[in-house]
């Protein structure tokens, strides 16, 4: 597989399918040892240059990708859109050309245009990392999210296992990865949020849904919170805040009717107070600040499965 | 000359001179060979620092030199005015004399003030390159350009090359730089465009002017199209984007009468379907991708050229 | 005292004390010589990151500590505030707490709260470092003046030099830890500014305080001027740029009446002509520009016990 891997693009969970998750996630677990070093780097990708190309703004998710490509060795180039060429009205196409004419090998891109990265990938003979584009793809959150349950449950298989997805899946990248990949691997996924908030139609979503989340949360495994964007509220997606947090927030009192081992995850930033109570998310069930450590050992591993040569460091 | 330039600074193509340009151009040559390498980094400038201290938004110019500084294993300072002591009243001369002594070994200047680079070397010790100051110069441009024409024509002769610039030449760096560097080497350059947007004298300029575009463009040995500045027309300075695409755009019907192995320029970001089709920017003849390229090579050769020591790399 | 600063932290002059702040001074003198070297760097740190996380703009200070870092082979990731997850909301402990979980080993804080570093270095386990919090400390300028002192001076015993800082005290962080730092080693301070610029209270200061700075000016060893903010002219605290530099500023004419020796600091930016003749600056008593440099080498020293181990460079 990584043979086939060279010169291609990480797209989407779907092209990726069991195998190319498995394969991953297997890489990501060396890397995350790597990351235990009194030195966590490796020359692995000395000489390459990984450009982060990010027309929304997200530090977190630019940050963890550059402390990956930096922890291989390889140069970062980071391209904001902000009082960039883009903003006089350069293409897509030609801003993406223009890194990879600089010598860029990789390109992560996160757009606020679904399919734009598959866009930018037919474009330009650089590889192609999706960093989140629009509503509709998000697969390194969907492989940490996996990496960090596989730690925490202390196994691989994810046969049977009850996922909680609660809040704004409709608008969430973050959600339709992570449930493709969660169904992939044989997970039993229910989505809980306000109708307004759910998808328009569940086709291609491998799940079920429900609007009462303590009806399913006694039975839950996992219970994965989305970030409530506020600006639903004035869209009219749902009547008020508190409202939201009443029905749909883990509450202290909502968490302790979880089984006693269910783990909460959450992609962050956090509205601590809103969709999740400050003491859940520090509480021992939390696995929230580890999913961002893996974040990085996942991007390593996508990095050096699309760039690297030779055999695993 | 590399003697010569040691402790000197990159302000303007006058002051390379024909003998200073073939230098760059030959030592850009190492650069390009070492871009193609599996690993395209020299430990050339290792412990230099080179700062890009720019007061006009250019992420593709910066990320040029930043890049070709790291190829070079020199680390970089990226100091943006905006947000910084200089936009709470701190004075260029307080702000570059501060970036010395924070360690710079070079100050790459980007400035709206024609001149502004020489005052900076006035006022440092360090290495300063001009990475374009107002309507005056833009000396790497021109050199990345010279570069491409090189690799194109497939000779280093330029004498008798009939060359077009077309557009704003009169607000335009790029073009002050490049029609300077092109007669040095013995082209012949005809500029094209309403006389509001040619130079106001001809003065300092080695070329002769038309504001016919089809009259000139089938003799055309290299055709070079300005960005077109949208601002110009607020100001009066000519009457619509379609009347200029009309008469000064290089269409799909125009570039029909060239020869055929007339070479297409353009220093980006390119307003599509204005100055130039698409068509024709991604067609045989136009080397827009290679100049972004060679633009990495060229910084190289010039940082080597005013920090390095030793022989050529 | 190495060993004791393991795992710990720099947030503020007091709790370095006198025998630390020797300690800190005795390892820049290292550093400096270290950025005299014609590769300046060690590879002392490699394989930590340091982040800087800069809730202020301030791209001086933020550079001065990724050159630190760079220079000791560390990694650096750029966390500003803007345009990221704290502008969606994220809580200051999210955010320092996603950067540790990132793979920060330091932490380098601004803030325009007083004690916001402080929290932060409650709720992570990485190494915090007070960048300038508020009105309260900032403790790397202290270590840089005293620094800068002694080299002018050629003395490291501060016994009764007879220090003044002009200007607007009451809100300068660098006053606050400076004036300690000075009074730990012995010197005297006065300080000189419009009673609305004094501190409320003098509880902590190891001052005196007088509005005539011709009057103590002949006296002075040491005159550092502070920036003033022309943002206090519209509170009210002073009633016009001209009778401010009237008054306190360090102009031509009130220099002439200092001793031969007086040295004259700024921590920089400057407003030239405000508090300060550019004369004044630019002259044979200042050391404004060794500040500068020497702020590299402090902050090399800082970050090396902070983090290093191992016998010093």
């Amino acid at each position: 597989m990584s043979s086939a891997a060279a010169g291609r693009h990480l797209l989407s969970i779907a092209e990726l399918g069991r195998d190319g998750i498995d394969e991953l996630l297997g890489l990501s677990e060396t890397f995350v040892e790597v990351n235990r070093r009194e030195i966590p780097k490796l020359p692995a990708l000395r000489g390459k240059t990984v450009a982060t190309l990010f027309f929304e703004d997200s530090t977190r998710t630019r940050l963890s990708f550059e402390t990956a490509a930096k922890r291989l060795s390889a140069d970062t180039m980071t391209f904001n859109a902000e009082g960039s060429s883009v903003s006089k009205g350069e293409s897509l196409r030609d801003t993406a050309q223009t890194i990879e004419a600089m010598g860029a090998d990789a390109i992560v891109v996160r757009h606020r245009a679904a399919g734009a990265p598959h866009q930018v990938a037919r474009w330009v003979d650089a590889t192609v990392i999706n960093a989140g584009d629009g509503r509709h793809e998000h697969p390194t959150q969907a492989l940490l999210d996996l990496l960090t349950l596989r730690h925490r449950l202390g196994t691989r298989s994810f046969d049977g296992l009850a996922v909680t997805v609660v809040g704004d899946v409709r608008h969430s990248r973050v959600a339709r990865s992570g449930v493709a990949a969660l169904a992939l691997l044989g997970a039993r996924v229910t989505l809980v949020a306000p109708p307004t908030l759910l998808p328009e139609s569940l086709d291609g979503w491998s799940c079920v849904t429900t609007s009462d989340l303590d009806d399913v949360l006694p039975e839950t495994d996992v219970v994965y919170l989305l970030r409530l964007q506020r600006e639903r509220q004035a869209a009219g997606l749902f009547p008020s805040v508190r409202e939201y947090t009443t029905r749909y927030g883990l509450t202290v009192e909502r968490a302790a009717n979880m089984k006693p081992d269910t783990v909460v995850m959450h992609p962050g930033p956090m509205n601590r107070g809103i969709e999740i109570a400050a003491e859940v998310a520090d509480g021992p069930a939390s696995v929230i600040t580890e999913q961002v450590t893996n974040g990085v050992a996942v991007r390593m591993a996508v990095l050096w499965w699309l760039l690297g040569s030779g055999t695993v460091p």
